[in-house]
């Protein structure tokens, strides 16, 4: 398959279409992909998982299953989440075709066309493409170092003539940016939304993988603080703790929220993949969950260190970050006057490719951003790429160009 | 898992959920499910495919993959669809996450809310929930023996005074009818719909059932008739060829339509399954899919005339139906005034389960119909459950009811 084939999901503009296939050439450094690393999937383990399977198993995952999903892994998932203080018995569970899919559902559940919905900027493009598809009105409020701008969002949210449907948040390091909300601006946020009716969806696919424990109060989820009188709809994702390739996600919502949501899933595809529900199943009732996501946190952290120091070395003046301190992603702020997308074309030419900012922005336009992922490229590459990126930029940001 | 849980996905009413909790209980014969049998799967062929990956096969099963599909797996059914008369050269394929999902894109693709769409009567639950979804207004035309009713289709067209969205049509083993098309019926079917420039949904999921081999002519899809001037969007599914869990199926569509399909599904789910996409395209490309087909055929035929013998044996006078040529169902006629429901309730007290007819009346009524499905009920149980159910519909059509 071309380098990018597996990209595609998530670069989803005309503009970055053509570029993807200039960028398609053999020893294009990649920091453009959302995805894991092919080279640290659980293939051992799958393989293990898979041959011990019994044959009533195996009849299980060729067969149907129930739409919400199957019963043993809705009781695995159950107890993986409950040790992330999700009030799990609260809620109902809803196994979707990805996290994307539970989105895309609840989307479908609370837009009529023209509703106003609220979103962070940037925001992940899979979720502006879904709330689009729904005819939402998007309005975004930028992002802080440390969560949603609580000022912009109050002022928001008073100046509205009509209620949103909802507001979208993904407050464990962000897609695109990073971001690790702080547990002030969480409880801060929480006392923001209380009384005003208006159900959070909490994208939370990427919290597993935090690379300092002294986080662990921060990274406690909207979903698990459990705020009385809030709707939270938490949604997540098997594609960062074993692999993408399973679809499967998964979304954790109040029961009447549920009702609503598993009636669409039957009309969208009656289940999702009883043959990787097995598999993620026994992936997470057998532990193995655990160890491999300390694997590959270990790596993530790794490439991100090296990531950050490589940019702090290389990157002019002007440019500036937040230092990851989870997820896959760095976000560069380039000076207003640069133009993601010129860099981009750059950058091409001289042998690495991103992702430009205006991609997550809901309004397609504001693109003084870089999305540059860590998450799919070893150490050596990421030395040997990110002095490309920071040339590129430079040469952009200069008064010759 | 309760007996019924893997049939929830075509039974969706909620009086049809009532029933289904009493019909949850050890012994119960089933003549409700539309899934293969759980010990037809071919799991010994997965175990070799499984275990014959290499690793980076099984790294691109963990992926996501580009959202048209897997370019290996799109390939192999390229070559499968070629066979089978498709003109796979001259459209696109599109991989979804089961045929339900392809319907659904295509639904979502050409309803606005009011929207005509048509559809036979009666028409798969799956579909009908669906363009529900999308808030169709759907006119529904019976079926005769061999097709669509053609006289009631063409007044339907002329007296509409918007022009329908897309006509929804199964001419090969209708589900629940188990209805094959004419070729005669599919030619004036194509001179009718010529020059009115609406599309039709072909749902193909079960012509591979076939038990004759003289069918073959009758069993040419409109898609690969491959009429001038009619936009003709094929949908089918390897639920019937592999196995359901899978969750793959696909739309072979022009490429115009196909455009708009792919950004669908890009906000739907990305991409489907990459990890069953791997392995049913070694099921295809190894031709195992072939002995296989053949051999579920086999058993499919042996179950249907083992059906076909005990109902012309049992059922009262004034019940009629058609004997199966292939597919999954018998569909019972029952006369005006006895109520299906009524019949199913009976029948469940005496140890047998179908579904009613009114689950397939896109208007949710018409109700003197009951679809017996007996490609999830070996031979021995047929023989004991049909003179239950032909039992039950007598109690029910005696005047002392």
């Amino acid at each position: 398959m071309p380098v990018f084939s597996n990209s595609t999901n998530e670069l989803r503009t005309s503009e970055i279409r053509d570029l993807m296939s200039l960028a398609n050439k053999p020893g294009m450094i990649l920091f453009s992909g959302g995805m894991p690393d092919n080279d640290l999937f659980p293939l051992a383990e799958i393989d293990k998982i898979y041959n011990g399977l019994t044959p009533q198993e195996k009849k299980v995952a060729m067969q149907y299953g129930p739409t919400c999903g199957l019963p043993e892994l809705i009781g695995s998932l159950s107890e993986f989440l409950s040790r992330k203080g999700l009030p799990v018995a609260e809620n109902k569970i809803l196994i979707t075709t990805g996290s994307l899919q539970a989105i895309n559902i609840l989307a479908k559940v609370f837009i009529d066309p023209g509703d106003i919905i609220l979103t962070e900027n940037p925001c992940f493009i899979g979720a502006i493409s879904a709330f689009k598809s729904y005819q939402a009105d998007i309005k975004s409020i930028p992002l802080t170092g440390d969560g949603i701008n609580l000022v912009l969002l109050e002022e928001m949210l008073n100046k509205l003539e009509k209620k949103p449907k909802f507001i979208y948040l993904t407050p464990n390091f962000h897609n695109p940016a990073g971001t690790l909300y702080s547990s002030e601006t969480k409880q801060k946020l929480i006392k923001l939304m209380s009384g005003r009716d208006i159900p959070i969806i909490e994208d939370d696919a990427y919290s597993d993988l935090y690379f300092h424990d002294e986080d662990r109060d921060d990274l406690k989820t909207l979903k698990a603080i459990h705020p009385a009188g809030i709707d939270i709809c938490y949604t997540s994702s098997f594609s960062k703790i074993i692999g993408p390739g399973l679809r499967l996600g998964w979304m954790l919502v109040p029961e009447q929220i549920y009702a609503k949501c598993e009636l669409i899933k039957q009309s969208v595809d009656a289940c999702s993949p009883s043959f990787t529900q097995v598999i993620a199943d026994k992936f997470l009732r057998s532990g193995v969950v655990y160890s491999y996501i300390d694997k590959v946190r270990t790596e993530y952290k790794k490439r991100a260190e090296a990531m950050t120091a490589a940019l702090q070395k290389y990157l002019p003046d002007g440019v500036t970050f937040t230092v990851p301190r989870g997820g896959f992603y760095i976000w560069l702020q380039l000076p207003e006057n640069v133009d993601s997308t010129d860099v981009l074309k750059k950058a091409i030419e001289k042998g690495t490719v991103f992702v430009s900012g205006k991609t997550f922005d809901p309004a397609g336009k504001k693109n003084n951003f870089i999305r540059l992922s860590y998450c799919n490229t070893p150490v050596e590459k990421i030395n040997k790429g990110i002095p490309i990126v920071a040339d590129a930029i430079r040469e952009m940001m200069s008064p010759t160009k």
